[in-house]
């Protein structure tokens, strides 16, 4: 069997500049996800982050990548329009696509749902997070259990600006009285996408065992079963109108 | 009661350079529609073109529309970024959006759908469309009985990369072998959105009784119950983390 | 405008045999609501009871109701199956259901549902309730805010064995840890069906006004558009096969 | 790897009793369906049909079935009710359902949709069916390309009595005029379901490559990931009410 290319894209700011954070990411969130996914059989992991050429997303890497997942906070409005339009064109020919924690406010996520999706209450006040599972019998939620406590994490509360999800996997409790759908999946295209929420920067959540497999059970959800090629644009009818359909 | 605010957009380029297009649609497909809307009791028709100043589209017709109505097919690409930006903001706050046939390419319905939504399969040859209704007890579809037949049409075919629709009312067959979901609805943000398939420049379809009634029973779907105001952004918690909450 | 015709079916078990439950609802639950609905222009409200003959729902009643709510709890096995499957039927040709708390459980439900929908978790400690509107222009949260609070309530945790639904509308959050879909709609048949999770008759839910108008807009909203009939069973073909359509 | 274990339930009625339809299907449709998956690595396939001893659907059959598969049509009113809700259990548990043609109007398919389900409209004349595909990054639809093509069905048309499918996968298009949805998922409590279409006992439908290589995707696809195993009913608080979270 061939590998799934995986291609994990992170701004890299935070944990360059804040010396807490460099404590928890010392290689950068990025990296510490690369650390657990390249134990896992089958994928093949390389990482992009916002300052490099292009932001590490040549059309290349692009176009080699079967799931991309995407961490971006502080500067969203510095990655580049025709970047985020081919990352887009991707997912419509079936890349998959994983967005996490605050990348719901990232270009590509708002290209994906149609909406706003900044929009939500949020608040840092190390929180106890409960992640609950609503579908024990999809793939994303597999080895979980009941649900996954986080002792702190930045709290998100609906209003959630968002398309209602094709599926919703996960519903987060917070200690100080907010919910939040936290794991969704779309389609869009022939591509699959899936928004996870915690990872905030301040955290370590990434070194979580169970956050660790939500992400290793979504890339393997999100690989395309290929690159599906069907006709479109102008087509000869397939039988003449008002006659008798052609063999 | 108040007046639905309605603006009907149209690209407007077809009926004023086609003679037999202009034969069906003398005064434009906008006016063939406002002319039907004109005479529904509580609404508030205007009308917008491309090549009006901001394509008729200022702030204050935006900021002031309830609903508003798509059709462009040739100069899609002609329309300002900056103007559906606006239309797709006062969508997200909860204006209503109708958009009719070509349309399904235009930058307001891409934007909106989160795909390219232009992928499909086309061909002109006076096709048979018949739209069979899927709900029967959706405002949309009332007074339309099992189905509408039009006469001639182009043909749309599968597959229509869009997202998995909120609801699906119509699908159409058309008589070279073809199919379409030909009715949809979706939510973005606060607003409703619905997709309406047939309304080709070159064919009298927006002359035609059931297709106006659709419309009409659309445009009071898609108005908003208002423009809700919740807050978002920074909150204080609701009780204090770890402690008993405050009533 | 003619009325919408309400029936309130209720257990009205509790409510007789202990004497706390009984000074929060002397009449009954069904009589809390019925108090209110009265004084919404344009309803038509009545009640009927387990312990009636026929359950209080007798062929007329079934047959003249426009919206039913239902509200059981300790007895759900007591209710006869050829009731239920009249008030089944009933929903497929375009009666409206309100299913509340604990009829989560009832046979109505799960034959709506097609699901067990009585696996949840659930346990009685006082716990506060807060349900967050996840949509804010929907018909049924009108005039709700951001949240409800209750200061008491059962809880009611995930996983919810049901479909996913059409739409969810509330999501609650509870004092001890668990969160719970409460508020969701589905579509069967020509009926629209809401479930709506508070209202335990310990407590006096059912005086709150904000959940009163939940429960009113939500009759409003399933009233049917009528009662569509359509051929359904053997049909003679729209077109010769194989030949030119006829018209 | 473990087996999927495969129940292919046939009525087994129109193939004994009907010399020209004993012609298509010597051994039965489900035999037919059987021979095809025989050959599938990593199924374990086994039959049974309506006039064995409890249909054939012992305890120990219906608790050792991963996927079952369901033709039905004369006789639906024949089959057992306990049997149906043995079924139905399994399938809230975490079995796949597959459900075929005529099948709509079985009970256990009633029981799973909450609908009648076996209204629609139908007619046997012999029409061209094409099944477009509309989803074409899911499983049940690889292999298949943009459409497939059957020379002969009967026709069933829409409006069809059905919830809103989790996932539309094919519509079809009949010469006559009809559309239908004929490819559906449902997720019931913990079980997938397909409803697929054609397969009318009078045409050799199931010996067609591309609809037996449909069947074989979708008994993938349906295969549970587990029976998992989550706490209902009543539960301790996770935190004291109204007190710190206790970790």
């Amino acid at each position: 069997m061939s590998c799934i290319n995986v291609t994990i894209w992170n701004e890299f700011r935070h944990e360059k500049h804040d010396e807490g954070i460099k404590k928890i990411y010392p290689d950068g969130i990025h990296n510490a996800i690369k650390n657990y996914l390249d134990k896992v059989d089958g994928l093949n992991v390389r990482t992009a982050t916002l300052d490099e050429p292009e932001h590490g997303l040549t059309d290349e890497v692009i176009n080699s990548t079967d799931v991309m997942l995407w961490w971006g906070h502080m500067a969203h409005g510095e990655v580049r329009d025709d970047i985020v339009n081919k990352v887009w064109n991707r997912v419509q020919k079936g890349m998959g696509l994983i967005v996490l924690h605050s990348g719901h406010a990232s270009k590509i996520f708002q290209k994906i749902t149609g909406t706003r999706s900044s929009d939500l209450k949020w608040r840092e006040d190390g929180d106890i997070e409960r992640l609950w599972v609503i579908d024990h019998n999809h793939p994303i939620t597999q080895g979980i259990g009941d649900y996954i406590e986080l002792p702190s994490e930045e709290v998100y509360g609906e209003t959630f600006e968002i398309p209602t999800p094709d599926e919703l996997l996960f519903i987060s409790w917070f200690e100080g009285g907010e919910v939040f759908r936290s794991g969704l999946t779309y389609r869009r295209g022939n591509g699959k996408v899936f928004y996870f929420r915690p990872g905030h920067e301040s955290v370590p959540t990434y070194h979580n065992p169970k956050i660790l497999r939500v992400i290793e059970n979504a890339v393997k959800w999100a690989a395309p079963l290929g690159y599906p090629d069907y006709p479109t644009g102008y087509v000869r009818p397939l039988s003449p109108v008002g006659g008798k359909i052609i063999k």
